[in-house]
Order: C-alpha cells, then sequence, then structure tokens
C-alpha cells in the first residue's frame, strides 16, 4: 500500500505523476530528451540502461518497465535485454555499450564511484563526451525515479503483459503524454 | 579534472547544464518546483532538505551551495543549517522538520528504505501527503543532482565566499536563469 494516499488505478511512477502535475511536467520531459531525443545512442540502447540501473536499484516496476521499452525499441527482442540486466559483460552488446554500462553500475553507488579508468575504458572503445555525459545522467536520473517510486511505496503490477503493454507504449509514444510512463 | 571536456569556468552543476542545455532545462525547472514553488513548507525548510541529502550522499558542492541558499532564505543564518545537517534530531527546527528529515535521511540508501513507520510519525507530527511526497521526491532529485555533479568530476570551488553569492543568488533569483544554479 503507497505510504501516502495517491490516486487510484494509476501503476508505478504513473501514480506519483497523478498526484502531483507540476513536478511530473518537468520530470516527464527530463525521460524524454534523455531516452528519446536526438542522440548518437539509440533509443534501445539509453533504455537498456534505465533497465539496468533500475535493477541494481532493486525497483521492480522501472526495470521491468523500461525492459520493456528497449525490447520494443528492438523490434520485441527481450533477449539483448534480459543478457544485460543479469550480466552486461557477456550480453551480445557492442564493447562501447558495455564500457558505457560499466560507468553507469557505478553511479547507483555514488557520483565519485565513476572513475577515470572507467571513463577512459568507454572513450578507448569509441564512447565520446556526450554519450559518456548522457551515460551518467540517465543513470543519475534513474537513482532518482527509482527512488521515488519505491519510497511513496507505488503500486507495482504483478502481470507480465501490464509492463509489455506499457514498454510499447513508452517506445512509441514516449514520456510527454499524460497517459505515458 | 571533469571525466569530460565541459565549458571552462561552471562550477559543479553549472558546468553541465552549459554542456548540455537539453537536459538542464527540466533539471532546472525541477529544482525551481520543487525548492520555490507554492508550498506549505518554507524554502528555506526544502533547501535543508536538499543540503541535508546532499551531505548525507556526500557531495560537497551541492551541500555547500544549498546551505547557503536555506541560509540566505532565513535571514543569513547559517547557524541551522549547520546544526541540521550535523544533527538534525538536535537541531533547533520544528517536530514536523526533523520527521521529514528522517524521511529524508532513508532514501539515499534505496526508496525501500523509506518505511511506513518514518511515514506514520511524520504524519504525526502533521506533515501532510503533499509535504510528504515532496520530501520524497527532493531527496530521490538530490540522489540525481549529486551524483550528476560528483559522476562528471565537475570542479568544485574551495573558497566559502562563492558557495555564499551562490545560495544568494539562488534564494533570490532561483533556478530558472541560465545564470543561476
Amino acid at each position: 500500500m503507497p505510504h501516502i494516499t495517491l490516486p487510484d488505478g494509476f501503476p508505478g511512477i504513473t501514480a506519483g505523476f497523478a498526484f502531483r502535475p507540476e513536478t511530473a511536467k518537468p520530470m516527464r520531459a527530463l525521460a524524454e530528451v534523455l531516452l528519446r531525443g536526438p542522440n548518437t545512442l539509440t533509443s534501445g540502447e539509453r533504455e537498456m540502461i534505465a533497465a539496468f540501473v533500475s535493477s541494481r536499484n532493486d525497483c521492480q516496476f522501472c526495470q521491468l518497465s523500461h525492459s520493456a521499452a528497449a525490447a520494443h525499441h528492438l523490434a520485441g527482442d527481450y533477449d539483448i535485454v534480459s543478457a544485460v540486466t543479469r550480466d552486461y559483460l557477456t550480453a551480445p552488446i557492442s564493447a562501447k555499450l558495455k564500457a558505457l554500462l560499466s560507468i553507469a553500475a557505478s553511479v547507483p553507488q555514488g557520483g565519485k564511484a565513476v572513475t577515470s579508468g572507467d571513463v577512459e575504458r568507454a572513450k578507448a572503445e569509441g564512447a565520446t563526451d556526450k554519450e559518456i555525459h548522457d551515460t551518467v545522467l540517465i543513470a543519475a536520473a534513474f537513482c532518482m525515479f527509482n527512488r521515488y517510486v519505491d519510497g511513496l511505496a507505488t503500486m507495482t503490477p504483478a502481470d507480465p503483459q501490464a509492463y509489455d503493454e506499457m514498454g510499447q507504449r513508452m517506445a512509441r509514444s514516449g514520456y510527454l503524454a499524460p497517459a505515458g510512463k
């Protein structure tokens, strides 16, 4: 049961968004630019970073919904996303994305946990400054979203189908629409 | 030295904001509504929550700048703010704010660390659902801001005067202006 009285029938973060539209607006806008704005990282890659950080933060709602969004950006392929959250170093993804995930893996422990070694390895794999910046910020932003979802004890749907539908909507329509994320 | 090439001469988070205006915009908007928007918690109280969470996350730039902002909302009184970051339970603040700080103290450990006991104690001290929501979200947002600042290894000014001037500007003009936070 949520810690405060939230509007009925909204899963996860959407309950907080419905409760407080004033804060929802910039949070939705941030998710939109980070995960779907113009970028040399694909939306599939960025959603995988989001799902991965959410799994490290043990936020089931965000992990499952962003895994589904990533899968829908990847023609419905859930296997890659599962491989990334299970063990990204052996997942069938590029060396650059693995190096960026190593940066993202440090962020939940704290900003200072990101080392210059992590960053140099990502640059050696061809990551640009903007890609490194966005990886740090996606990871940091999900340290916020995850804590918001679980800090209010919002409702986490049990049905996998619910996440598949959410992910499809997130991949297709994004985060700005009131009925989105 | 920052992990990536950031624009010269911008302290802390302002360097990230100058590097990536597209993400700066919603982040600034979120800080503005959380810390300065209409609220039954004063801006001084909300800036104290921000400074407190930043101290728990060991982010010196955010702790010192938001401590200064809080002090400038409190007629320049740095003593209350220092007392809160040192030991909020003995600080000269209301029982309600202490209870909200107990909620904020749990958030850096993870969203699930916020217990219904924490929340019930805050309600017993008169905290509203909106105040509890905003405390969770301020704490979660600073888990993002702190990780962004330190995850990029941005420049942290050493001069206390620099923070006093920043805090004065943040308290007076807020977070939306490009030369703000």
